[in-house]
C-alpha cells in the first residue's frame, strides 16, 4: 500500500524559532513556567517520530479496512483506538485545550504539534479535532451544570465530540435546517428531533460515548440562522449517578468517499423514537425569537476552518517530499539543458523542478499564512493588553477565511504536480500521489466551501469595524514595503511585485465595492469571489514570505555554503523568489479581470447549461 | 452506483454542420456516395442513443468488477465483452480505419462517434481505440505478409492490438528500452525478449488473439530511439494453417488503478522461455543501426494523443452536465443578488453558474480545437491537391500536442469545479463527479506526459519547415482578425483581446527563442514549457470559437428568443464572450511571466527541495 511518511520540519522550525516572535507568546504567564523557545526543537523532534513512527503505520488501515457501519454502529480500525488513546494520553491532543490544564500547549506549538501528525494519517486526525472543536466550544459557552457532566471526558479525549450542523436540505445554507427543539420540565434540557448528514466522527467504537453540539430551533424561534439554538447531544445520556443509557442518537449509515476512508462521515437521526434530550447551551431564544446558537457555533466552526487549512498544508507537503523521494531514486531521461550528461535522476529535470519549486513555495506560503494565524491567536487569547488583543482577533478573523480556503484550493492543483511528477506510477494506488489526491478534494467544500470563504471576506472581513481593521492590515504591508524597499539584497524586483499588488488589491476592492453598490452589479461579487479570495491571500502571502526574506537574508550573510544549514536558507530565498515572481503577480491579473465587468455569467440563464 | 450518462450533442453537431466545412469532406471521393452533411444528425442521434442505452449501463462494471489479474490472465467485465462485440459488429469500431472498407466514417464523424461513446464508459474506450491503433499502424506500414494474417481479423475487431512501448525503466525516455530482437532464419522474423509495463489493453480475455505492436532493438542497432524497429508480436503465433499457438508473451499483472478500473493496464514480459517471435516491420536497421521503429510508432502515437484529449473532453463534458442535472433539482440557499426571492435551485447562483460556465466555455473550446484537427485529417488523407493536403498536414502537427495535452491538463480542474458545485455529496462516490475525476488525471501523463507534448510544441513543431508552417497559422489567425474586426456585434472587447494575445504570443515565443540560443538559458524553455502550451492552445481555441461567434451571430439574427434554438445560440455567444475574456488574457499573463526569466529554478540544486 501506498501511504509514506516523508514529512520535513525545518520550515516549521524557523516559522516558530526565527520568523514570528513565538518568544513572546512563551512568555505570556501561561506559558512562561513551561516552555522556551529553546524547547520548540525538542517538541517537533519529538512529535515528528511520534507521527512517523506511532501514527504513519495506521494510515494504511484507514485506506484498506476503512471505517465500517453495520447495525447503527460504526466500526474503525483497531488501530485507531490504540493511537487515539496514545495521543490523547501523552498530552498531544484535546487536553491543550484546556485553559487551565497544566503545560497545556500554546496554539502556536499545537498548531505545529497537529501539522506534523495530520500528513502521517489525515483520515484519523478529525477523531481528535473533532472532540477538542467540542471541548473549547463547551469551555467557552456552556454552563458549569453542562461542565460538571462533560468537559472533564471530552478533555481528556475519553469521550468524542461533534458538531452537528449539516442536513438533508440545509448545506451551505445553515438557516434552512430543519431539527427542533422542545421545552421539557426543566428548563436546561430540550427534546430534540432531527436528522444530521455528514457528520465527521459522528459515530465511532472507540469511545463509549460522544458529546454532539447540535444545532436545533427551539419551537417558536425565528427562522433563519438567527433562529438556532446549541444543544449538547450525548450519544448516551449520562444519568445522575453517571451511568450511561441510550439517548436515541441514531446512526444510520456512513458516506463512500472519495478519499478519507479511514475518518467516518455519519449520518445521524435524532429522537426518532421521541426519546433524545439535549441540553441547552446559554440562554433560550428571547422574545424577538432570536437565538445563540450559530454564534457559538462559529467558535467551534473557526477552529475547524484553520483545521482545514492545516490538513491540506499538511497532505500537500508530504505528497511533495514524497515526490522528491521518488524523483532522488527514478533515473530517466536527458536533462534539457545539458543532454550529453547522459540519463539522470528526474529531480534535475527542469519541469520536474517546477513541480517541486510550485508545491514548495506554496506549501511555505501557506505554512506562514497559518502559523501567523496562531501567533494573532496566542496574542488574543494571552495578550494582558485589550488593545493588543482586540489587534490580535481583528487579524484572526481576517486571515481565517484565507487560512481555510487558500491551502484546500491549491492542494487539488499541487498535488496533481507531484503526482505527475511520477509518470505512469503517480496514477498506481501503490504510490502516495493518489492516495493524497483523493483524501484532499473535501477541504475546499467542508465547513463552509470556499465560496462561502470569499463571501466572509468579501461580506464581512472586507467591511469589519467599518471596514478599519481591513484597512489596517494592508496598511502594515504598506508600511513594511516602505520599511524594507530596496533592502533585501537580490530581491527588489519581488519587492516592487509585493507593492504593486498591494496597489491592485486596494483596486480590487475599490472596483468590488463599486458593484456592491447596485443591485444591478452586485452579482459581480459572486462572479469574482474565488478570484478574489485567492489575490487576497496571494497578496498575503508574498507579504509574510518577504518578511522572512529579511531573516533568510540575515542568516545567508552569517554563513559559508558549506555550512549545513545553507541548503535550507537557499532554498527559503529560491522559493521565496519563485512565489513572489510566478504566483504574486496573479493579483494583477485578476485585478485586470474584476474590472472587466463581463456579464456572460450574469447574464447567462439556467437553461443555456443545457448545452 | 454513480455512473451517470447526461451527453448533450448540439455543440458537436454545431461544430460538424454550422462552423466546420463538413461538407467538402463529405464531397471527398471516397465519402461521397455515402454521407452527405444531412446525416450528420442522424449518426450522431443515433450513437447518442447507442452510447446511452449500451455503452453506458456497462460503466458500472468497469468500476464495480473492474479488470481482473489471475494466472497470468486478465479478466474484464463479461458486460464489456458484449458491447465490445456490439461496437465492432455495428461498424461503430475498428472497421472505420481501413482505407478499403465500405462506408467508413470520415474521421470528422468518427471523431464525434468516439466522443459520444467515450463519455458514456471512458475505461472501456480503450478496448476499440487500441486495436484501431494498430490497425491504422498496420494498414500504414506492414507487409502484405503481415497484413495476410493479421489485418482483416483487427479491423474486425476480432483480434486486439496494443502499443508496446513503456518499460520499467523507459517511461518518457523511450529511447532507453531494454527490449532486444534476435534475427532468425527467416529474415522477416526475430526473436524478441523484453518486459513492458503499462500497456493498456496489453491483456483480455475478450479476444482470442492480441497484435502487439512493439518496439525492440535488433543486436547492434544504434542506441536511443533511433535505433528501435517495431515488431508486430502476437500473443498468439498465427501458423501457416490459421491455428493459434502460444507465443511466450505472458502478462504478469495488471496496475491498481486511481480511476479507469475497467481497463487493464498489463505489465507483459516477453520471450522468457526464450520462445516468442514477432514480425519486423518495414526494413531492418541500416549499415549505421538506424532503424525505423519510433518514426513508425509516431502514428499510432499521434493518433492515441488526440484519442486522449478526446477522452478528457468527454468525461469533463459529462462530468459537467452531470453537475448541472443535479443543479436543477438541489435546493440551497439564496441568491446574493435577489436574497427575498427565497431558496433556489443551486444552478442559479452566481458562484454555480461561474463553474457552469468555465466548464462550458473551456469544453466547448477543446470541441473546438479537436474538431478542427479532426478537419485537417480529413483534408490531408482526402484532399486531390497535394498542396492542400500538406497544408492540412502542416496543422495536424501542430495542434496535436495541444489536443493532447490542453483538454487532460484542463479536465482535473474543471471537473474539480463541478465536484465542488455538489457541495459534500460531490465527495461522495454516489455522485459521478468523484468518479470522473479519478478517471481523467491518467491523460496528462499517458502517451507523452503533457511537458513532452510542450517541448514537442516548442522544440518541433515551432521550427518546422523552418517555422514556415507555424508562423502560416499565426498569419491566418492575423487575417482573421483583420477581416472580422469589428464585424460580430457585442464582441468587439473580445476581438481585441483574441488581437492581443495574438500579439503576447508571438512575444513569448521570440523571448523563448532567444533563451533557446544559449546553454545558459535554455533551461527557461523548460521552466516555461507548460505554460507555453497552455498559452498556445487559449489563443488557438481563441481563434477557433472566435470563428464560431461569426456563425452565432449569423444565426441570432435570423431568430427571436421564442425559437426553441435561441438558447443554444445565446449560449454559445456566452460562453465564447466567457473563454475571450475570462481565460484568453492568460496568454498576455504568461508573457509576462516568461519575460521575467526568474531564475529560482535553474539555480535550485536537487538538495534544496528536502525542505
Amino acid at each position: 500500500m501506498s501511504y509514506k511518511y516523508a514529512y520535513n520540519t525545518r520550515d516549521i522550525k524557523f516559522c516558530l524559532k526565527e520568523w514570528l516572535p513565538t518568544g513572546e507568546v512563551l512568555s505570556y504567564d501561561r506559558y512562561k513556567d513551561y516552555y522556551g523557545v529553546d524547547d520548540v526543537d525538542m517538541i517537533v523532534d519529538q512529535i515528528r517520530k511520534i507521527a512517523a513512527e506511532v501514527l504513519a503505520p495506521t494510515a494504511e488501515d484507514g485506506e484498506n479496512i476503512g471505517a465500517k457501519w453495520a447495525d447503527g454502529q460504526v466500526y474503525i480500525p483497531p488501530s485507531f483506538h490504540k493511537v487515539y488513546r496514545y495521543l490523547q494520553d501523552n498530552g498531544w491532543g484535546t487536553t491543550n485545550m484546556g485553559r487551565e490544564t497544566e503545560g497545556a500547549l500554546p496554539t502556536s506549538l499545537f498548531g505545529a504539534v497537529c501539522e506534523i501528525l495530520a500528513a502521517a494519517n489525515p483520515a484519523f486526525m478529525p477523531y481528535i479535532g473533532t472532540a477538542s472543536g467540542a471541548a473549547r466550544m463547551m469551555q467557552e459557552y456552556c454552563s458549569d451544570d453542562i461542565k460538571a457532566i462533560f468537559f472533564e471526558k471530552l478533555l481528556a479525549g475519553i469521550w468524542g465530540g461533534t458538531m452537528c450542523i449539516t442536513e438533508p436540505t440545509a448545506g451551505s445554507d445553515a438557516g434552512d435546517m430543519l431539527s427542533k427543539a422542545f421545552p421539557t420540565d426543566d428548563p436546561r434540557i430540550y427534546k430534540i428531533k432531527g436528522q444530521k448528514i455528514f457528520i465527521t466522527c459522528g459515530d465511532r467504537d472507540d469511545v463509549e460515548n460522544i458529546v454532539h453540539m447540535y444545532l436545533a430551533r427551539v419551537e417558536g424561534a425565528k427562522g433563519g440562522t438567527k433562529g438556532l439554538s446549541m444543544f449538547v447531544v450525548p450519544k448516551q445520556w449520562v444519568n445522575e449517578d453517571g451511568s450511561l443509557s441510550d439517548n436515541d442518537v441514531q446512526c444510520i449509515g456512513i458516506e463512500h468517499k472519495l478519499g478519507l476512508k479511514g475518518s467516518a462521515t455519519a449520518a445521524l437521526v435524532v429522537g426518532e423514537n421521541n426519546n433524545c434530550r439535549g441540553w441547552l447551551v446559554g440562554d433560550p431564544p428571547d422574545a424577538e425569537g432570536n437565538a445563540q446558537g450559530m454564534a457559538q457555533m462559529f467558535n467551534m466552526m473557526n477552529g475547524a476552518r484553520l483545521d482545514t487549512g492545516r490538513l491540506s498544508l499538511a497532505v500537500t507537503a508530504n505528497a511533495y517530499w514524497n515526490a522528491k523521494e521518488y524523483g532522488k531514486e527514478r533515473v530517466q531521461g536527458h536533462l534539457l539543458t545539458n543532454p550529453k550528461a547522459g540519463r539522470q535522476t528526474i529531480n534535475k529535470h527542469e519541469d520536474v523542478k517546477r513541480m517541486y519549486m510550485l508545491n514548495k513555495a506554496t506549501t511555505e506560503a501557506s505554512r506562514a499564512l497559518l502559523y501567523k494565524c496562531y501567533y494573532y491567536q496566542d496574542v488574543a487569547h494571552n495578550d494582558p493588553d485589550p488593545e493588543r488583543k482586540a489587534w490580535a482577533q481583528d487579524r484572526i478573523d481576517m486571515v481565517t477565511p484565507l487560512c481555510k480556503a487558500y491551502p484546500s484550493d491549491e492542494a487539488w492543483g499541487l498535488i496533481a504536480e507531484s503526482l505527475q511528477s511520477y509518470g505512469g506510477y503517480g496514477y498506481c494506488e501503490d504510490y502516495p500521489a493518489a492516495n493524497a489526491a483523493r483524501d484532499c478534494k473535501i477541504w475546499s467544500i467542508w465547513e463552509g466551501t470556499n465560496y462561502i470563504q470569499a463571501l466572509d471576506l468579501m461580506g464581512r472581513k472586507w467591511s469589519q469595524k467599518k471596514g478599519t481593521a481591513f484597512a489596517a492590515t494592508l496598511k502594515e504591508i504598506e508600511e513594511f514595503i516602505t520599511a524594507n524597499k530596496g533592502k533585501i539584497p537580490g530581491m527588489d524586483r519581488e519587492m516592487e511585485h509585493l507593492e504593486k499588488a498591494l496597489a491592485s488589491y486596494r483596486s480590487i476592492q475599490k472596483t468590488i465595492w463599486g458593484y456592491m453598490k447596485s443591485p444591478e452589479t452586485l452579482g459581480f461579487m459572486g462572479v469574482y469571489a474565488r478570484r478574489t479570495l485567492t489575490a487576497t491571500a496571494q497578496l498575503y502571502c508574498g507579504w509574510l514570505l518577504m518578511e522572512q526574506a529579511l531573516v533568510v537574508t540575515k542568516r545567508l550573510a552569517e554563513i559559508t555554503e558549506e555550512d549545513p544549514e545553507y541548503t535550507f536558507y537557499k532554498g527559503k530565498m529560491l522559493s521565496i523568489r519563485y512565489y513572489l515572481t510566478n504566483v504574486v503577480p496573479n493579483v494583477w491579473h485578476v485585478e485586470e479581470i474584476v474590472k472587466m465587468a463581463d456579464t456572460s455569467i450574469l447574464e447567462a440563464s439556467e437553461e443555456i447549461f443545457e448545452y
